[in-house]
């Protein structure tokens, strides 16, 4: 019989900063919050993607009710269109005006173009099986950020996606307070709330305060001006633009994901810049220093992005020079500190100027501070708490602002991926754990992390590879041609010839005992050889590289 | 004729933080200061070490009259096992007590044991060639810091080293202002000074006000303490064991660095520590919980040291459990951020508390701030400034602080590593720039990191390898045998039975083509099979393998 307990199912974001993504499920049927992905470490070789394992929802696929995206960002969106391609039939998918905008343009590279988007404004209500959905309003570091209120016959839910209380935010439209204070006076089960900033104390700054730290920044400038913030930021690339227009510069804006969301945000009239104001990046060179503003994709120093072309002298429109002011309105996502400093100090060695937001208030994040996250447990005072989005330490830092508001301690689930929450009105308590874990893009593929590939690529990129063939006789398993050793990837340089040398010799004896001892099998001859050549290199080079013997048989 | 100027030639540390070392020569005669190196990226597959590339010293290993070592740290001493491999007749090394300990035991396990190490205590000068030098005492997060005054014929010069100006450091002897003066008083004529923090306004905490924050923090600890630390900051070592001791509880020293350098600096009467305050590492789980101080080495979340094990759960003589705190008294050196943040989560993963330099003033850098650094200016009076150690962003910074206490902007250099700064009575200017570049410590072999290996590693690292041996007759060019094709790091899952099969098919069409061409030589076969299989497995997986053709002659 299908549960009548409101079960939440977290697939990713919890113990992690990312891919966020929480199944719902009530009375055999689900809602999905979010399919977001994470961007690989430099310990992934190869890896594009990582995305959360979601196969829970493969065999389940025809119980999905819906998929509701509560923001436009990647770590809520991202894996969608590899969660589409899983579950066959398309669910409908509910969010607002931008973020149904975006994702279209997303699906539609990613050739998804029949999937059923559907905008829900704020307010209203979709009855979808046994759920009742509500999109609630609240501000974050993206337009048309929507909390998620699910309704089912045991309770409440609130799941609060990435948001802050800015009391000005650049559209004037604040986190809706008053709707949240009604959720509260009702009942609320369950709040699922973001961790992101449980570390800081007191009220993340307005994104309305950046727009004159820019300008004060801007009006300082002699020479060209280059801005970099994530391309998602529409309201930080509108105060970019407004700046620009006070002080008489025209914009260009480059780098592709910078173009292409101005121009969705543009045509759902969601940014507005006045005419003549933008030029081509080609033109550039055509206008004075003083007379340009350049907005560029790159603020996390992504490899390939504009302004790391920039930095490395390789930007085909964008040549830095001595006298250009590089502005960072973004801080490095954690993990990012390495590409970003990396990328400011190419362009101090060009000899252009920075600057970051520790030099002046330009940026402000977009997730809620301490008296945030506080006001949020007060405002909708859920009976239960279970943090979400956040690595182990905020989730932990959450659960303890819960605490500080009077919410009881076992009331407050410190959970984990995999591991589902199970609520109704006489309780709540942790369900049998599922497998939950990471999956992997890598080019036109899904895998597991643990998958062969990968493991085979750490080993070969740390100590290199050494490929040895042998030619056997399939009549009588005699050597009929001298074995062949080559290798790739291993740090060897004046004895490289001789050791090649020693190792036909090693291999040519190896073969000659296998003979003796009547061995003929190809797979027992490739054990033999892999541990005698490997015993062999590791004497002389003190590494490990892969061995991988192939015995031909002619 | 050999130069009668004084030529300053940086082989590392400008533009990069790490590997320190600079060539001083006049009149044909050598002294190096400083043989540092830098610790490897996750980019540099399979690298141990970054090392300054040090050739330009071969050819001129007969004219070094000494190497000066400033202090113990690695980015100033690590390289100098390998200058010494490479330079055969090893000259004098000279150092502070702590500098020459340390550097002795390290050069024992290099099995150099003949080096020719000195003490050359402060204040007293040495002549060595054309050059006189002398150690001035400065204070640094290391005991036994000394700033390297070379006197020539033409004038004298100051390597400061790290410094900073610490008015009340732990061992009560502040940096030698009084010296200071004096040599600027009797006329410097180039200052090579330290730039780490030239981007902080102020002066750097004292490393005395670290221990009554310590003890703070842990009389409020209930149950185990575990500090972690650089394991060359004996100072800060020996605040923490201060601490334990007014506490009441033992300590054990765990990771093999932080028991040996505290040994060096016992014997050498550096540090003190009371009778029977020590436990082994083995015998913590004999005491209390509230009755114990661990000092542990991995503060930079290193992925073999003590902590990272502990926060893995992996640590023989140390599993964290909920009640213990870990105090984080050192912050990520630029670069490792991401690798100690993954650490912290992990302790809070298993319910050990963390506190870090962000919670309490537990931490103080080595390096002296802006105001410090003005400081040096003034007291010295140097005619010609090049600031040293440090990104081009710092560097950029010394430079302009160089400029504000007056040095003339003209005579403030901005070098590079490679590029000889030659100064005389009559003037300053660069010379030419020599080859000054990067080598990697690869398992045995000190290499180019343009080599062959690491490029492969790169290439296989991103998308794996296919190996295809095909067998053909010496006599005729037949195809003796099925082709073997394989692969490894290619990420394919259910197709890979069918390509290979498709792969095989491919292959044999190829070799057909070249018997019907008359093609015989294998080289131009192997050329062609690379080109066919790789653009075949590009159109497949969209991923670009290499290609490694094997073409056997039978």
């Amino acid at each position: 019989m299908p549960s009548k307990k409101l079960r939440v199912l977290p697939l990713g974001g919890l113990g992690e900063i990312g891919k966020n993504m929480t199944v719902i499920e009530f009375d055999g049927k689900i809602v999905v919050v979010d399919t977001g992905l994470m961007f690989p470490t430099a310990e992934m070789h190869g890896i594009d993607l990582v995305l959360p394992d979601f196969s829970y929802l493969r065999d389940r696929a025809d119980d999905i009710e819906a998929i509701v995206l509560t923001h436009g960002h990647e770590d809520h969106v991202g894996a969608l269109p590899y969660v589409l391609r899983e579950i066959g039939e398309p669910p409908v998918i509910y969010g607002g005006l931008l973020t149904i905008g975006m994702v279209r343009s997303k699906l539609d590279e990613h050739k998804l173009s029949d999937a059923k988007l559907q905008e829900l404004p704020a307010g209203e209500t979709v009855q979808r099986g046994p759920f009742k959905l509500e999109l609630v309003h609240l501000a974050h570091s993206i337009p048309d950020m929507r909390g998620v209120l699910i309704t089912t016959e045991v309770g409440s839910m609130l799941m609060t996606g990435d948001y802050k209380f800015d009391q000005t935010p650049v559209d004037g439209r604040p986190a809706d307070i008053p709707r949240l204070a009604e959720i509260g006076r009702d009942g609320l089960l369950l709040l699922c709330g973001d961790s992101t900033n449980a570390d800081r104390p007191g009220v993340a700054p307005s994104e309305s305060s950046v727009g004159p730290a820019l300008l004060r920044q801007f009006s300082q400038c002699k020479g060209r001006i280059i801005v970099t913030s994530f391309a998602s930021n529409i309201h930080r690339v509108q105060q970019v633009i407004d700046a620009a227009v006070e002080l008489d510069r025209k914009v260009a804006l480059v780098g592709r994901s910078m173009r292409k969301n101005f121009n969705i945000a543009s045509n759902l009239g969601i940014a507005k810049a006045p005419q003549g104001i933008f030029i081509q990046p080609r033109e550039i060179e055509n206008f004075p220093d003083e007379k340009v503003v350049v907005i560029s994709t790159g603020s996390q120093g992504e490899p390939l992005s504009a302004l790391r072309r920039m930095a490395n002298n390789d930007h085909r429109d964008v040549q830095l020079h001595s006298g250009d002011t590089v502005v960072f309105s973004a801080t490095p996502v954690p993990g990012n500190e390495r590409a970003v400093n990396e990328t400011i100090d190419r362009i101090y060695e060009i000899g252009a100027t920075v600057i970051t937001a520790k030099d002046a208030p330009i940026h402000a994040s977009g997730h809620g501070w301490q008296e945030e996250i506080k006001l949020m447990l007060n405002l909708t005072k859920p009976r239960y708490v279970m943090p979400v989005h956040g690595d182990h330490k905020r989730l932990r830092l959450h659960a303890e602002l819960a605490e500080a508001v009077g919410v009881d301690s076992k009331n407050i689930f410190r959970g984990r991926n995999g591991l589902p929450l199970e609520v109704d009105g006489r309780g709540a308590g942790f369900g049998e754990d599922i497998h939950a874990g990471t999956m992997y893009v890598d080019g036109v593929n899904i895998g597991d992390p643990d998958d062969a590939a990968l493991r085979d690529r750490r080993e070969i990129s740390a100590d290199g590879i050494f490929i040895v063939v042998v030619t056997i006789s399939n009549d009588d398993g005699s050597v009929v041609a001298d074995p062949e050793v080559i290798f790739r990837g291993v740090a060897f340089l004046e004895e490289a010839d001789a050791l090649v040398d020693q190792l036909s010799d090693l291999v040519e004896d190896q073969l000659e005992d296998a003979a003796k001892a009547g061995t003929r099998e190809p797979q027992v001859i490739e054990e033999d050889l892999h541990d005698a050549v490997g015993k062999f290199v590791f004497q002389k080079l003190k590494r490990r590289p892969m061995i991988l013997p192939v015995v031909i048989e002619v």
